[in-house]
């Protein structure tokens, strides 16, 4: 089969990989119809040392199942589905609490012998915990929002569940990737009154307000901050950071309001963080984290199908996957928001 | 009056003050009947810089009302309050919402010309908005337990209900100092089943047993860290850290599961903390922070008035004010838990 392979930052290539098969009898071997690149994907596209044998990429997929392992019950050969973006047996103690992220035998596409998700196929480990059937056909035009329920959608609603947003909430996005516009979808959806997005990129923020965000906030660090406390009087109780630079949970810090919470939706690219004395004296709680998207798919679906939250906005250029190279490039020079790859 | 003044580190004296007198409509003067040393009071002790007019001591106090303010109305003279170790409106956003100590008007005993608790009076501002009566006579055996809704029960009830903690919980204390073991008695009081309390004073560990610790460890850092996932199969969800260096919040790191939460009681000794990509990774939530005690004072009240609970343990040695350097020092020698002053 066809799939992209990551040899160091910024060399992408498409290339000849052997074909999954059914290694253990939990595996389901999935035809990828639709696949994506993330903003996650950017940070090793950025910084990735040279390695020989590369590093499969893709973690974010919906395909048909092509042939299923001895135990798997669930799930037959034809079926649509869409994979959160790590694999899980949704039976152990972690994913019996909603953290599949963490689960116990789970892991990550690309590595450990998995295939990634940016290809022609994957070997699904754990297949029944992990793949969720989609009642719609592989041509459906849903496609792109259910392929979000793999990572941004589910992404931008743990923040928005971390955060505790509920009905009247004023939130602050901070954001305005993909998930952070997710997240806004997320917020407006558990009945936030007022969304601000901070972001900078104009087309984004517009999509923005079209999920329902109230204000845009151009203005980044503390001209930000100052920004969001005359918006809102003296600042917000709910913050979803979606970028994960210590700027930005800096600007996250100087716009919650004391005894607020801080959801944390991008990877860290720091090691230690400003919690000390002011942040303990104000009562902030500094929360969220890599999603359990599993947990969430079957309760976001429903609105997807009935066209209640249109998430798949976010992919807004489509690419072959030959084109994937193009896409990671186009993607870094923000040219794209994310990246759709249609096989 | 005579009143205790830290002078630099090391340094407390006790010695004539003028007599506090009502300046704002809403103050009240209390004359002390109890206080006591925090051991929030140590770190100025071990640290503070020379200064020639010398800082009043104590926030911690119960005393009678003396005299009121003309706009004062919930108070009279006579009557025997608790004061929070804040003063605060109780009418602000952010006391409606709970978050006393944040309020757009308090402040804190020993600063802005209010006097410290550690004295034979108090100028309170924001009479009716800090005080609280106790319906017991200013001789009552309740006294001391009454003295730590001051902070210490209230600051180890705060790290309860911040960590979350319910019925059947499995709770790691780290702290056997007074707030340490204030929290055993709210996680306890709260239908925690196993509390596990990291420390290593026996005479303060084996309070902590009388108080509802199910488990005592000794051991810290990274031994301390394997004993509580020796002694739980993986690690605790709930982790109140009430310390505050650095050391303790990496055992707080090191003992919660994925997907649990660090309550921070103890004010941090340090300016950045590890929230990096493996915080973040394994969804760990961090949250506490300083006690709004007032909104807590009438929750605790009953349970102290009825004997369910006995935090008045904690005070384990009296002195009288004179006597209060001499109580500094045994603190911080460790000999003593928490100083009792009576007046």
């Amino acid at each position: 089969m066809r799939a992209a392979v990551m040899y160091r930052a910024g060399d992408v290539r498409v290339e000849d990989r052997p074909d999954p098969k059914i290694v253990q009898p939990g595996d389901a071997v999935v035809r990828t119809v639709a696949s994506c690149v993330c903003g996650s994907d950017l940070w090793p596209y950025a910084s990735m040392p040279a390695t020989e044998t590369g590093r499969p990429m893709g973690h974010e997929f919906l395909g048909v199942v092509e042939e299923t392992g001895a135990d798997v019950t669930g799930l037959k050969a034809g079926d649509l589905v869409v994979a959160p973006f790590k694999y899980c047996d949704n039976t152990c103690d972690y994913c019996a609490k909603g953290l599949h992220n963490s689960c116990r035998h789970g892991g990550r596409y690309g590595f450990d012998g998995v295939d990634g998700g940016q290809g022609e196929a994957v070997r699904v480990p754990y297949a029944d915990g992990t793949l969720v059937k989609l009642p719609v056909a592989a041509d459906s035009a849903l496609l792109p929002s259910l392929l979000t329920l793999s990572d941004v959608m589910t992404t931008g609603h743990h923040g928005a569940v971390t955060a505790g947003v509920g009905p009247g909430d004023t939130v602050l996005v901070i954001g305005d990737g993909a998930v952070g516009l997710c997240a806004v979808i997320a917020a407006v959806r558990r009945g936030a009154e007022r969304v601000l997005l901070m972001g900078h990129h104009p087309t984004r923020t517009d999509l923005g307000r079209d999920f329902g965000a109230t204000d845009v906030i151009a203005e980044r660090g503390e001209e930000g901050v100052a920004r969001v406390r005359e918006a809102t009087g003296d600042g917000v109780e709910k913050v979803i950071e979606a970028v994960g630079t210590r700027e930005s949970l800096d600007t996250a810090f100087g716009a919650v309001l004391d005894g607020g919470t801080i959801s944390r939706l991008g990877v860290p690219q720091y090691e230690e963080g400003p919690i000390g004395p002011s942040t303990f004296l104000r009562n902030i709680t500094l929360t969220g984290g890599a999603s359990p998207a599993r947990a969430y798919i079957e309760q976001l679906l429903p609105d997807i199908l009935d066209g209640t939250i249109t998430p798949g906005r976010v992919l807004d250029r489509g690419f072959t996957l030959d084109q994937t190279p193009d896409a990671y490039r186009a993607m870094a020079d923000r040219q794209v928001l994310k990246a759709h790859i249609s096989l």
